[in-house]
């Protein structure tokens, strides 16, 4: 394949910088696709926030992410950013979006073709737009996060990268939360788990609910079970460092799990609830288990001691690398490219 | 003028319906703006929600309003909304445009020219997009509503259908209000004129603001300061009819005031502050009177009867009717295809 001819253009959203400081899975994703290919030898332009970074060249027109800095409104920010991309689509062979249905709504506006990771949907109110761009082209991030009707051309998993989470030395003794505090993530349910178990629970991530947080959160915490904010990669590799296993026992089918893979690459096992894309993720008895509630989670704590942490790793390595994103996303590039060059034939 | 061979689309707001049952100054406007065109012989396609009516051609991707229709997610009717207008731009000789900042996104991807009527700026976090795209096309409502540094082609006032408040035959009793029960509208200094003058006041409007409501209006109701709710066009002209003015005491630049206009089609004096174009709306002491407060509002009262209600209209007739405002649309349109016919020689 002849990728250095070839000009691509990621776009990341501008909710937060890219890649985030701490929060923000899609940027993280399109920061590692982004840094992936460039590392790879393609000609790679970035479009995120003016203080984003890559090894590649950034298109900015948003200083900041619209979450970092109130004084953007996120609507100008989104509609400045995104056209602005557009604007600049003859300058590339493909554009790469991972800003969901808003950018769909501007690519029959372009030659360009583009291609759209879908990182989730967010609600059954977006669909109007998917069924009206269903013959563009889509990735899924997971086999089970699928719409039907739209023109799939496969699914590649997220890949991080492996270097910002080593391999710990031994396993811990807390129970780890991280994520959004929110009811799908069923921060209840680990806190549940950590009462089942009398183990201690670190809950770690941004409150998305607040009412929830009050509710449901907050009434329980004390000496054992703790609220310690979002934290970086640095405040993840401590509390990976700490873990006995991290606790994933979301409420509603998981799109992907970028944490699943984080905690697994520092060779923590995971529990997590057999949603969604966690069975892809996971391989069950091997780098963690699936279950179908608390009460089985905490059961399963007891077989902690059969997953083995470098296991873990190598099976985040073998498919949840930026080298293995990225070459499947090659693959799926050169699908475009060749449908692209039959249209014109 | 070669009307008959250009074809126009209109692209009217989804909050609402257009032309809209109640409140919605810009469809109300955009609404106008099309049936004024197409009586005058335009090919004239209208974008807007399913259930809209024209004597146009009618385009809609949206069924109902989003403020109509709380199953329609708002942004998602807005993206799907604006971007058929423009995947359909070859098919127009010149896009009038009424979606404000987010239609302008779209203007460099398509090669019809663009016209956007700015019917407000609604803050000063959207001016990056308007002075990203200040070499567009652009109209003010008034003279008083303008940005610095923008491609004005001139300023055109709203025009009303003439035929929908006619002229009552004798002054009411009453005060009225007529808007959007928001600070900005005054509601609180219409009720004190109110309670200087002791004569009944009606309000009328959507409640935007709760709060406002709940603590600057609703405490003083009783039996002579009334709160109606929304009105359509029927009800205003009942209030028109039992009015001796309209008070319109706004607390920030009105943009233009399209109920002064309809006040005084009927006949209705009206009183306002002297805040933006209400000086270019009304002719102080000849269909109004301009004020600096409510106090001074409340002692204009005696003055009503200097008003001639039949003067009031025939001013309406004179600059702010739909035929009016579409003599001087034409104009600017004109103006864009002499600027566009140049640019490709």
């Amino acid at each position: 394949m002849t990728t250095a001819a070839k000009r691509v253009a990621v776009l990341s959203p501008v909710a937060w910088r890219t890649p985030p400081r701490q929060y923000g899975a899609w940027e993280t994703v399109a920061s590692n696709v982004t840094e992936g290919l460039a590392a790879r030898g393609w000609d790679v332009t970035l479009f995120a926030t003016s203080d984003s970074s890559t090894r590649g060249r950034l298109h900015a027109v948003v200083p900041h992410g619209y979450e970092e800095d109130r004084t953007i409104d996120p609507k100008v920010a989104e509609y400045l950013h995104i056209s602005e991309a557009f604007e600049h689509a003859s300058e590339f062979d493909l554009i790469h979006s991972h800003y969901d249905f808003m950018a769909l709504c501007y690519t029959r506006l372009v030659k360009t073709p583009v291609l759209t990771t879908i990182h989730g949907f967010s609600s059954p109110k977006i669909m109007p737009v998917y069924d009206k761009y269903r013959d563009s082209y889509f990735v899924s991030i997971s086999d089970s996060d699928r719409a039907p009707g739209l023109n799939y051309l496969g699914t590649v998993y997220n890949g991080i990268d492996l270097s910002l989470y080593p391999l710990r030395e031994r396993p811990g003794n807390d129970l780890v939360f991280l994520g959004r505090i929110h009811p799908d993530k069923g921060v209840h349910l680990a806190i549940e788990v950590a009462q089942l178990s009398g183990l201690p629970l670190q809950i770690a991530g941004i409150v998305q609910d607040e009412g929830y947080f009050r509710e449901q959160v907050e009434p329980h915490l004390n000496s054992r079970i703790r609220y310690i904010g979002p934290v970086d990669v640095a405040g993840k590799n401590k509390l990976f460092a700490g873990a006995c296993a991290l606790l994933h026992l979301n409420t509603i089918p998981e799109r992907f799990g970028l944490v699943l893979v984080e905690a697994n690459a520092a060779g923590v096992p995971v529990i997590a609830m057999d949603l969604g894309s966690c069975r892809e993720v996971l391989q069950d008895g091997v780098t963690g288990f699936l279950v179908k509630n608390a009460r089985a989670a905490a059961q399963c704590l007891r077989r902690l001691p059969e997953i083995d942490g470098a296991a873990c790793r190598r099976r985040v390595e073998q498919f949840f690398s930026v080298e293995a994103m990225v070459k499947a996303y090659e693959h799926v590039y050169q699908k475009i490219f060749d449908l692209e060059a039959e249209k014109k034939r």
